[in-house]
């Protein structure tokens, strides 16, 4: 089952750069495997935001939450998560 | 799977008595169907206005597009649909 | 360039039944050129309303509104663009 | 009487992962005491967010309220209380 | 139990001056059965607008749900509710 | 003249426990004043949250401001007052 | 006492335009003798809307909603009402 | 004195296809007159609906009000006017 | 040209008492001039916050920024503006 | 292609006064790059609030992300992106 995944990063501005990097450089590496892994569909940019959207896949809500909350930004963000139904015009 | 289903039924005041007896039972007779095949498992009204919440059963988003869609006061009514990951209270 | 793009149908409820049926074949019929054109690359239903999410491709935000508004149901729906931009997971 | 609880934790990012721990160790105790009791007559998680959604059964609007103020995450959490009516499907 | 009752009516603007008077007399001659019983306990006008705040009193929500949709007006109207807990003050 | 006040306190997370308790106490003493001084007509708690909802009479907004300014809380609260007026059914 | 008072009107477009012009009349009619009667202190237009902003001065919420239900649009707008209270720069 | 004016026309369903027609050419020669005049300084439509964004010149509120309003979509439409002041990178 | 400006302040709680008085004073003080140089026409408190509405007058958008910005709480607070037209009723 | 982008600025109110002032001046000379590169095509100040609204014109939403992303203040802010497509009265 898909889902639409719109995720919104808020990162307490007070965060040191160190820190700043190794979340950055882990979330990067964990998003790289739930993109192999093909939980994460696709995935783009919400231009001017620290924010994106992706198609998910994921057996139900409950392995949904759980690829999401693998994400080391997961304490700093919010998704808001669309489950979404086969569309007559790719059945 | 479970969803939380929150639906708001706004019916044009204009409806004439008939066709608004016929509609509501036609509602309530795919309503129980729905409930003895184990695909609204529970359902509540919401006080004081035409909505109700429900807990519903369903394989996916697209089985439960199909159920929602069978209501005859479908094309009266907006759902509000929210997919809902199993709690470790509950594991 | 793609954009993410959700629809609503809001069709007039006094719509008589021929004209709503004219009315969605010819959506249909128009859904798949553009499926087959490439400007729709993936859609999906939002379950429980007459509403879809897509992505859409299109060399800018003048030729997806001329592919959006050549929609039949174009005078009843409205919808939110969101452009898109490349995510490194996917550079 | 049923109500509606939705409930989003909102825990300070800078809270040491120690008191982090002892929290959700808490709340998970607390959680289990309101389950049995039959408090807590169906709960949920919200994919992608440190929220949930739940059925409680209280007897009224002071009791389901001290029912939630006993959860040691009181102090970071804003519940939603939607008080729910017996739909004519389960009469 | 207490509930914050807060309604609002949307009378379509074409309604004819009789069926509006019909309307209005079998609405106040409703509220005062209402407020006679209790059930009503304290009621206002919001100014302005055609909408009124209440405090109403009801075993639960489905004695709260059958006592508005009992109003004459219930089709045309909206209802939101609070449900209300004692307050220390007033304990 | 009434106003219904919904009051919403929002205690910054990392108050110390004393302070906490003074502050509870010291709300406590105001608000049995402005009860006793019949400015606060009815109050209720809203369940699941820091927050009530009231019933206050005051001369004007100018005395009403007065009086919710003077309760300790002041600073970490946010009123929201919906001036009321007489409903017909109680003229 | 003062109230900042917005309102915004709605006028059905299938109106006629001779009732249009009738109603416009009446309208600015009954909006001068406000404006007399002091009543209306300042009203101002908002660029672009059939909306208006307006200081307006009565005994109380009741006084209020009278005045305001008595311009012939009453049916077709919606005002809403921000009881002012004397700021110190002014006292 | 420059102005962002979001204007979104939101014309009846059932509006006849002649009639769409003439407004829709009126429409066109009158935002011509005002882009000439230098009333509308740039426009653009928003992609997906039947919505434009522009920057308009006008002396002042007044003056930018009787220009929308000379629009012959003026009953048809809403526009929300956001006042712009010099930005330094301008000065 | 005159302007609706509602300015919420919002304070830090952890904003010590000195600084605090000291802020105040200097908003009064800067709040007399503008009042005196005709700046500031009215202005109210919004009952039960730390927010006021005002009438404002400034030539354009650029002059009443440049008076709202010289307020000493410019940092700590948003202000609205809604740009007034004339009213038929006061031309 | 060009695009609307509302930026909102929110640096924490405790920021010393040399990094203010650095961050600022850092922001202005960026500023005036990408308005000299043609990225920034206009920007106007919203008044009463550290915010702008401008016209940017970037290949894509990728290059538009990346000019908005190498803004100082990019930590500090939330911009809200729109994408702009012809209008027929400049085609």
């Amino acid at each position: 089952m898909e889902f639409l995944v719109e995720i919104e990063v808020d990162l307490p501005p007070q965060t040191a750069a160190p820190e700043r990097a190794r979340l950055a450089e882990a979330e990067a590496r964990r998003g790289r495997e739930l993109r192999e892994a093909g939980t994460i569909v696709r995935i783009w940019r919400i231009p001017g935001r620290t924010a994106n959207a992706g198609i998910w896949a994921a057996d139900d809500a409950t392995a949904l939450h759980a690829a999401i909350a693998s994400l080391p930004m997961f304490p700093y963000l919010r998704a808001d998560v669309t489950p979404l139904a086969t569309h007559p015009l790719e059945a």
